[in-house]
């Protein structure tokens, strides 16, 4: 018997696990033949068949017989997960927006909707009401109800029951949103930190693929962290996420930040600090900032970024000394920075870093997955223990 | 059966295992009555008794009456561990000094050596021929030879091989000493970064006994950082230690650093900065620091140390809320900080830190080991392996 059926002892528990693994590997991976289900997951061929029998019968995976053959003999059928067969419920909460998608298995997104939240419209009951109301037509619309929900918060969040302790850019503390909406969906709802489900994200899904070891900074208002360490979220005190970096001081008696302290990374390298190095008006809409990024004024002038490219250099310098990651993972707007900006800042963390340089160096590249990838990251973490407990 | 008893399916795993369990428990919390470890350890009375006798055949741990009885019937037999029945060398390598010490099981020192490490005489082929040199009259001083060896070292160390990639204030880079010492000493080496080994010591046997998520701040000439989470040590790429603090930037622009980096932490908090904040020579001794630290003018007047207290107050909320710990520990000359400079220090990093909050506060205690924290680290770096492979 396999590596993986020895976590449980009675055969239940072994079928369980296994059955467990498979849907995970067809889930992160996608469609994959039994004879490379049998390979990956070290179980032989007849255990693959009655797991994917049973799976089939439940309408969760479908089988088909693959256009390619690999070669002479029977060809091994494609096993394929149906999207259909569990989908989630994902909502990434910002400062400017929330969106929200169902996700099914494998991670499609299958519906969106999402609103503008400016303007005085974010309230902590305002964006719960407006939560629970865009998901009626979302889930009328799929004719699915969703297994589990996912959301994303850019805060400091308690995983175990969703609670917001303090999210300093909407202004929010101590507000209970995991129970809210539990009550109100009837379902299962877990919550996480925002950059820490857009590492998980860009860790199974973009950018950070195959790295196990990486840490996911995000910006747009503020400027968040998230760690994974040897393939898992790292987590701290009470299960809180590791890596608040965006209210790191970096230049003591600067700007006044949200949260309370002065010269915070975030004053420093947020969204309202490049619009100020791009001359832009500090409340200019993500899509001026993109677009401006992505003119041929500062791509082919990345320098002009100036002052903004060094705090973005000292932060990232300081954050790989203390979180020792091989890969630095930089969403949302940053993913719009000109490429020889980012290919300089791996240079220059390299130099400045001796955590850089004792690991021959980190790579620092921009989201594959771009703005999607909190609400990817809010879907991976409800199909966690929706896959786990199948 | 118990859950301690289920990790190995066959009787031998499980005999091993339960062992491993039990010897660590002597080791890390000192004698017990065998009823004690049942309870603790959650297995049946015959078995302890099986698994003790085997101990005790083999010398490595003694049985007695208790002298206090804890109530009518017959009483239960105290287990006591035997410290010489395991020993391990551990050497601590610090800028200004190296110490070795045999350790014994239960952590007790039983042989001390050490030597200064000024004036020139910290060449990493000089170290390692000290390193060999002293080792040799410590164990037959106690006619005992060490079964495994621990080194702490101020840098970045990787763990499988004990290779120093860098350690920026003894100016040594890529130094294969791991290698170098078990081909000399013919055991097992295992080698650490000091501040890890620093929180290891703290949280076994330390300030941070029973707190599961931990950060040690050690400090003489560098600054250096090591973090538990959840009751481990943190890693990150490549196995290298989490908490590299010392190079964080904090005052961009300001004084060089070893590291090759401007304004590091320890630039601002380290010795020659503490100094500069008694009105002391740069190059006192550590004794002399640690006397006016202690003196009436500093105790009385905490605030004269000024500008190092923000600095030290600045890199810490970033420390917390980067690695987000319930408990620091302050160790090696901030272990002589005035009380009422870290009481301070604590109220401060909870008004600062959005993740310190989050937690109901961190609290900021000095370590309880001292200069000593480092080497019981290492001891205890090269024990782990020992006990669970018993």
């Amino acid at each position: 018997m396999s590596t993986t059926a020895t976590a449980g002892t009675r055969p239940d528990d072994v079928r369980r696990h296994n059955r467990a693994a498979l849907l995970r590997r067809l889930h992160v991976d996608g469609p994959a033949t039994r004879a490379k289900l049998a390979s990956t997951l070290g179980l032989n061929r007849s255990t693959i068949k009655a797991l994917v029998d049973g799976l089939a019968e439940d309408g969760v995976v479908e089988e088909r017989v693959p256009v390619q053959r690999s070669g002479a003999g029977r060809p091994s059928l494609l096993v394929l997960p149906q999207p259909q067969a569990a989908v989630v419920l994902a909502v990434d909460i910002r400062v400017e927006r929330v969106a929200m998608a169902l996700v099914g298995i494998g991670g499609a997104i299958l519906a969106r909707g999402s609103w503008n939240a400016r303007e005085g419209r974010r309230e902590p009951a305002e964006v719960f009401t407006k939560i629970v109301d865009t998901a009626g037509p979302l889930i009328d619309e799929l004719a699915v109800r969703p297994v589990a929900v996912g959301v994303s918060v850019p805060g400091v969040v308690r995983h175990s029951d969703g609670f917001v302790h303090e999210a300093p850019n909407l202004h929010w503390s101590d507000v209970p949103l995991g129970g809210w909406l539990s009550r109100a969906l009837e379902v299962n709802v877990h919550m996480g930190n925002d950059a820490e489900l857009g590492a998980l994200a860009e860790h199974l899904r973009g950018a950070a693929r195959g790295a196990d070891d990486i840490v996911y900074i995000g910006a747009d208002v503020g400027v968040g962290g998230g760690v994974i360490s040897n393939g898992v979220s790292m987590r701290g005190a009470g299960g809180h996420h590791i890596g608040e970096v965006g209210h790191m001081v970096v230049r003591p008696g600067g700007l006044p930040c949200y949260c309370g302290s002065y010269g915070c990374w975030e004053t420093e390298v947020g969204e309202r600090a490049l619009c100020r190095a791009l001359d832009l008006d500090e409340n200019s809409p993500v899509g001026a900032i993109v677009a401006e990024l992505r003119s041929a004024r500062t791509l082919s002038a990345p320098e002009r970024l100036g002052e903004f490219a060094e705090w973005l250099a000292i932060g990232l310098s300081n954050v790989v000394n203390l979180l020792c990651p091989k890969l630095v993972v930089l969403g949302d707007l940053f993913t719009a920075l000109p490429p020889a900006l980012v290919a300089d800042l791996e240079r220059t963390v390299r130099e400045r870093s001796l955590v850089s340089r004792a690991l021959g160096g980190t790579r620092v590249v921009t989201s594959a997955l771009g703005p999607d990838a909190k609400l990817l990251g809010a879907a991976e973490l409800a199909f966690e223990t929706v896959l786990s407990a199948w």
